[in-house]
């Protein structure tokens, strides 16, 4: 869909009558806040932001963007980061955090049932507090959305263990691209009554339907977590003790991987006691009961030391465990600061394939000259090789793309994709032909044209217009 | 689509030169045999019956197929319990039975790439030997393929702990309606480059694709497990054992109901020692570390008493354990030999509405003076209520019909649903609409639509004709 034409005041009136005057935003300088979200380099601007608080809000605000063909843009906070919030074709900004209710947490069938503007650490309180358990724990956790999280279809530090929030997700509520509303799964822990329309909207970026309920499964708080952190002197025994701990069938909780360079970065910001000259540092959670983690966490602490680390350390108690975990909590907040721009990558490969792919990241920073730092998720291949620019320097930036360019393709050459919890978004739809086939494609834009023939929902995403590439900075 | 023309010699020939001679059945009585499954009274006839030993064959098999616009129709064992490998409108029956290798157990990565024709139990000996596992266990495992457990997303006995089939499907190899070739996933933990066409096709019935290959994802094998079986003189003391359970924030492995008439079949057939007269029988097991299994089984078990249950035995060895479970496993057996049709059901409720939903069939069965034993998979709130009758005796089909339309239409007002893991098929199509909203199913035939736009794909399969309803006799 090309830009579409501005709002016309009949339109805006519309849009008033139904969510309230003060639901609907058309001042130029508020509204360019919702042009761009956490993804550098990508922005737009949006003709209105809506603001409905309820599902037939939605409802009527859809119908009417269908009658009128004008884009819709589901939005939660804007942590995204493969730009795909952004308004490139205006339209409405259709933002929902003003639908923010827990509507229910059922204790009897484990689920919560949620708006899509919930704070994701906001769920995460409410049920902890009732002994239960959402694993799926995105970054951006204290400030992303519910909503968000399913659109993305958002990982988190707890997936090797407990996947992501695709896993979670048993019914939702959608509003389609016509306007109209439907419902698909529920509280029933199977449900085989015709395709599987949940997992389809889950990590659909807001292109197929504006999720507005959604019925989370939950699973009952573990008894109990331990923490520990081992510092390598080289990344071949720090992905030699991946592998080590898989294959002797501990599923940790939280293995998580900094390199040298996020390590320095740590440690400069937040002084938690990471030694200089690290070259890798793995973080190990488990949880469970109680024996099985304090046998566990010994156990990957012991093969972490047979395959060289230098140190381990085992946190004492809990206190000491959130320590160490927040010097990966950390890693994006450090390195954030040291330059201008911070581009957060996500290039995922099978696990087995970590150290070649931390090498062809490293690789490719040296090659173009630019500065990539990589932290992640090992247990899960996802790394977050993450590069520290400026991007108002287009000559280092063109660098940056041609680094990344090389980071991408490695992934992929090793069995890996181009995002593993990020989305493909504006960021990376030109790279999407990378992982999947012409065939494969044609099937997921044969879907897109069922269910949103004019085109209308989050134009511009996923799906890349013919042979064009992707650009890191677009014209502000 | 209609009943098709008759396979004329020129498609036989094509079809002989692509799979090899003794790859085409054409023999009237050979033929028959793949005119059905497991469910009663839905009988159909191919015109041609194909046996396919390569991801190629079947590519060309569906081209050919395609530019003929003759049916295909996938099947694995024929185990389905829905008529959904029945061929109504004749075609092509594609048995995927010679495609049955294990292609690779990936032990650093944790998982498994097989040929659909693979049988469950296979699987699950060839990874349980390296110590891994596959938890996915349909009651037909000794016999069922996992290509026809992708293909209605089969659940099984460790559903409440582990998930159903689904949720252990990383990638698959799928040839389109087209004859096109796509692969979905893959090994990566993580990966969101795109729609989740992955969940798709799984449980999509053989109405989107052919899967001719998957990737699944294994566990670690649990370090020992548990088993307890305790007896209820009353049904409302055995559900409230089961919400009890699960508010004490266990989630066991297995969490079984018998109903009394069931016990009596088990009993009966295979003298395993459980007491005549017992409203209920609850079967427990839990798995996991050795600490935490002993202590939950107890847990459990304590639990069953202070709810009233009379007797609870717990497993005191793996072998009393196995012989315990074997009281659920020989449930259908033991009472498929009473009558000579034996329609096993599939309503599912969520977990509270498990003794509404038990008392429900009971009710139905009594006012339409019909047979009917429950039992399943009570964590999962997943009831297969199960009618002994007789296909031949039109009058009492036509009372059986009956009693299931109020059972089903009991599950859905519980907020449950028509199906758990059986799929829909021909037996419930008719249903599938008290289930699903009218723009929900829209959706789906949107989908289909996209996907196999000639309609050749398993035809009259989820999708009812309008104004149809359900017969459970179809004229053979």
């Amino acid at each position: 869909m090309s830009k579409s034409a501005p709002l016309d005041e009949r339109i805006l009136e519309e849009l008033r009558q139904i969510v309230g005057p003060d639901g609907v935003v058309i001042d130029p300088a508020e509204r360019a806040v919702y042009g761009y979200d956490a993804t550098p380099g990508h922005r737009g601007r949006p003709d209105a932001v809506v603001f409905p608080t309820s599902t037939e809000q939605v409802r009527e605000v859809v119908a009417l963007a269908a009658r009128e063909r004008v884009p819709v843009i589901p939005r939660g906070s804007g942590t995204n980061l493969s730009g795909g919030t952004v308004p490139v074709s205006g339209g409405i900004v259709l933002a929902l955090t003003r639908m923010n209710r827990i509507l229910e947490i059922d204790e009897a069938n484990l689920t919560a049932t949620v708006e899509p503007g919930v704070i994701t650490s906001q769920l995460h309180r409410a049920v902890e507090q009732r002994g239960l358990f959402y694993p799926p724990d995105p970054g951006s956790q204290a400030i992303s959305t519910i909503g968000g999280n399913l659109a993305e279809n958002a990982g988190g530090l707890r997936g090797l263990k407990y996947g992501v929030t695709g896993d979670y997700v048993m019914g939702l509520q959608v509003v389609l691209a016509s306007g109209q509303l439907i419902e698909t799964g529920g509280k029933n822990v199977k449900d085989v009554a015709g395709y599987d329309l949940t997992r389809l909207f889950v990590g659909s970026e807001g292109t197929l339907g504006v999720i507005t309920r959604a019925t989370l499964k939950l699973l009952p708080l573990p008894e109990h977590r331990r923490v520990a952190l081992a510092i390598f002197s080289q990344l071949e025994a720090a992905a030699r003790a991946v592998s080590a701990i898989i294959a002797a069938h501990i599923i940790p909780a939280t293995l998580e991987f900094l390199d040298r360079g996020t390590v320095e970065a740590v440690e400069d910001y937040a002084h938690v006691g990471l030694p200089a000259g690290a070259e890798a540092v793995l973080l190990l959670a488990q949880d469970g009961p109680r024996e099985a983690v304090d046998r566990e966490i010994e156990r990957m602490a012991e093969i972490c030391r047979r395959e060289g680390a230098g140190e381990v350390h085992v946190a004492a108690s809990d206190a000491e465990g959130d320590r160490l975990m927040a010097a990966r909590r950390y890693a994006l907040s450090a390195l954030a600061r040291r330059r201008p721009t911070t581009i957060l990558e996500d290039a995922t490969v099978p696990r087995s394939r970590l150290a070649e792919m931390v090498r062809a990241i490293q690789a490719a920073a040296e090659r173009h000259r630019v500065e990539v730092c990589t932290f992640g998720h090992a247990g899960d291949g996802n790394l977050h090789p993450t590069c520290l620019t400026d991007e108002r320097d287009r000559e280092e930036m063109a660098r940056v793309e041609a680094a990344f360019e090389e980071i991408f393709e490695a992934a992929v050459r090793l069995g890996g994709t181009i995002t593993g919890e990020h989305g493909v978004g504006l960021a990376k739809r030109e790279y999407l032909p990378w992982r999947l086939s012409p065939a494969t494609l044609d099937v997921m834009r044969a879907v897109k044209q069922a269910l949103d023939p004019q085109g209308i929902l989050n134009p511009g995403k996923i799906f890349a217009e013919q042979g064009r590439r992707r650009r890191v900075v677009h014209a502000a």
